[in-house]
């Protein structure tokens, strides 16, 4: 286990009882196939809460080294996947524009192409989505409320879908009152306003490393020079890069997604929520956070919003239904902390005016039914699985040198290459082949990240993708070969 | 006519001809009733060309003087509207800040209350709307096409509508390629991210006077100082003014609605159009027109974008589908400029990463079908006549000294009331009649139009808005009437 990340863990007391396990185990005090202790023993003996317990052996389940068996606890794994973790981005980036390399735009299309076997969009399978659910809903909508649908909405949103919204908000860790919601086209739209009415122009604003690439295009359209910083493969942004850039720049915001974070995968511990929340508080610089894989946790329950924290009004909470129900009806929301509401609003009504009134009222009906708790328990299975499953197959076709973590939610792989191997190359191979990834260079202001590949899990895990996965390990060793020697010429 | 009018109609050759006309009306060389020269006769005694001669007429008879028969030609109004035009705004505003009433908020949210009998608000009666034919496509759109319609759009829109709107701008004389075209939520996106893509942060933009009110709450969000110049409230914007403010301020952009102009209902002669482009151009100020109500000329032809006179590739052409189809859609419109177009795809996908798919699609239908040309026909006959019925109510019911304009397409009317009565008064006094209204105030940047109301022409001329017309002029009537003394106290 690489330095970085033992210092990281130090003060979580999950990570750190994970880490002991995962030391027994590799010192052989657990052999593979073994049962280990249950969840109350690890209490009694080492002092800790159930819960801490638990998401030590949910940590190390997924990360290949523990199974659960229904009903009979955590077993040592009998395979073992090789489980490193990808390195730490050890150094932070700006405060500098971003700065694209040409080649995003096309990389993005490419995802969408329909001829690719989809190892990179992120997008959700049809497969997995209640598109014949919301077609009944839609259908239901246009015979019984034509005219309402076809009318503007107001501004901040449809009553009843707002009002559905807020009360999933109950489960959220940080209830909130529907006057609170303003429903925008997506999470995209969502951000935006959080970041228009939350930082000053031209302000830095700090983001992880690395991040989403929409979020480097926002920043950079909208002028924000951006902070990057280093970021946990497993547990998010650092809190000691963060109180390092404060105390020296003048920060805009802090834009971070801390649920299965895209690209890592990374699932912020709660410790740290509370930590960066009031890290940020003290300076008085928002907070936006990303929840749109919130719902997408392979734990029983999902993870808290960190606006929980949140004293001071500052944290806005993002999220939408494209990763969860339809990616193509554009409906997110932005929960603005209170001292920033009404300008949300305002923004809001100046930049698009409204979102569509039939996708909002649909999406409103889907949520305050029983069919969506129904739907998400049925999605989070079959992304597990099929999680699960890639997870083996890049473990067992990757050559050695590759690191990955498994996630605990949410869809994304962030592989770490063997030295040597060009992510662009390995791109542009697999594309020649008919596979689509991406690489890592996209999610980086600058030129990071150019050994690192983003997989994502977005449908079952039939023989084609696993042929893809396969072809990916091969050409990963391909490249790695020393190239062949050049001729005599000088 | 007030000598303002007089100045601004110099050189526009159907203006001049209008006018003419009018002077021998009221000269009595034309009686009430009686037929008027043909256009072919026009062209000959007075050697212009045909359309100059039918605009001349068209003109007239949307100002009450002149009445079209069916295969009888134009003949004189049997009993002329009140006729005076609301005078021009005098004095340029700006730059600077917009300072918003803090009544407008609630003005808009008034304009969309069910309860009250609707002059306030521009939306289009669902009853002229073809809801149900758009019900009929999105039903087959979900039946057929499920899967695409759940899923994500390029982020410069579906490829079907992109290319039924590149082939309806054939008719909009200037025609664009579907790659030079932007899908939008709503023409409110269009127009945020044209001002986006061209107008240097802070940089002061140039309105009309009085302007969208939308358009001031975005500048405002946008923190963009206005300049609000004077706009005649037949022809639009005044070159004169244009010109003085081009060389003394280094102007951003320049956001124009040529044609049935909200409030004023102003449409720009072709002339001016290519007059102000030309001015922008020699200064390299991006021009944004709204032709949101382009298609709702009362003339055979609707009127050409102002971007036909453009060489520079720096005017962005926004436009909806709000005000002829169905607001609630959100669907709309950026054709930026050559110069542009980039940018505002980057833009696009940045701040809301796309529109939905399913609206998308059906208005790409409904668009590539004959039905909407059909559609549009009916639609302007029915507010052509509408909109003459609401002019002849007001010249009755109003006060001598109420000054307004009919229009020649759109659905404004822009009232200038008698000396003396205040316009949120008037606001006051209707809404507690019942009546929804929108006062002048909202249109200005600072305090202007504290005088003038817009109305709509909305829905078919019922006893209902009859009813409630009467009712505003006597409301204005008794705000006419002096205070009554007060009692004897100090």
């Amino acid at each position: 286990m690489p330095k970085t990340k033992m210092q990281v863990q130090k003060g979580f007391l999950f990570t750190r009882l994970a880490g002991e396990i995962e030391a027994g185990i590799a010192a052989g005090a657990y052999t593979a196939g073994e049962k280990l202790p249950s969840i109350r023993r690890l209490r009694e003996s080492r002092g800790v809460s159930l819960e801490t317990a638990y998401r030590a052996y949910v940590d190390l389940e997924a990360r290949g080294l523990v199974e659960t068996r229904p009903r009979a606890g955590f077993f040592v794994a009998s395979r073992p996947r090789q489980a490193a973790a990808p390195r730490l981005s050890a150094r932070p980036y700006g405060p500098s524009p971003v700065s694209f390399a040409a080649a995003t735009a096309d990389i993005i299309a490419a995802s969408l192409d329909p001829r690719l076997i989809p190892l990179g969009a992120s997008t959700l399978s049809p497969e997995w989505l209640p598109g014949r659910h919301l077609a009944r809903i839609l259908r239901g909508l246009l015979a019984a409320e034509l005219e309402a649908c076809l009318n503007y909405a107001p501004a901040s949103g449809d009553p009843e879908l707002r009002r559905a919204v807020a009360r999933r908000s109950l489960m959220w860790g940080a209830p909130v009152d529907e006057e609170e919601v303003v429903i925008t086209a997506g999470c995209a739209e969502a951000v935006a306003l959080a970041l228009a009415a939350a930082a000053p122009p031209g302000s830095p604003v700090v983001v992880e490393s690395p991040t989403h690439f929409g979020f480097l295009q926002l920043l950079r359209e909208s002028g924000h020079p951006v902070l990057a910083l280093p970021t946990d493969p497993a547990f998010g942004l650092e809190p000691s890069a963060l109180r390092r850039v404060l105390s020296r720049h003048s920060v805009g915001a802090c834009l971070l997604t801390p649920h299965f974070q895209n690209p890592l995968g990374a699932l912020m511990p709660e410790e740290r929520k509370a930590e960066l929340v009031e890290l940020l508080d003290r300076r008085g610089v928002a907070l936006i956070e990303d929840d749109i894989y919130g719902e997408l946790s392979y734990a029983e329950e999902r993870p808290a919003l960190m606006r929980r924290h949140d004293r001071a009004g500052n944290v806005f909470s993002c999220s939408s239904v494209s990763k969860v129900l339809a990616p193509g009806l554009r409906i997110g929301w932005c929960l603005p902390g209170r001292r920033h509401l009404a300008a949300v609003k305002r923004l809001k009504s100046a930049f698009s005016l409204a979102v569509p009134t039939l996708a909002q009222k649909a999406v409103a009906r889907f949520l305050a039914g029983g069919a969506f708790d129904r739907h998400l328990r049925r999605l989070r299975g079959q992304l597990r699985l099929a999680s699960s499953q890639m997870a083996d197959a890049l473990s067992a076709g990757f050559p050695p040198g590759t690191r990955f973590l498994a996630p605990r939610g949410g869809n994304m792989f962030w592989l770490e290459l063997p030295t040597g191997v060009d992510a662009m190359e390995l791109y542009a191979r697999a594309r020649a082949a008919g596979i689509n990834i991406v690489p890592g260079n996209v999610f980086s202001p600058g030129s990071a990240y150019g050994h690192h590949i983003r997989l994502s899990c977005t449908r079952p895990f039939r023989a084609d993708i696993r042929r893809a996965v396969e072809t990916l390990g091969e050409l990963t060793l391909e490249l790695m070969k020393p190239p062949a020697r050049r001729g005599g010429r000088p």
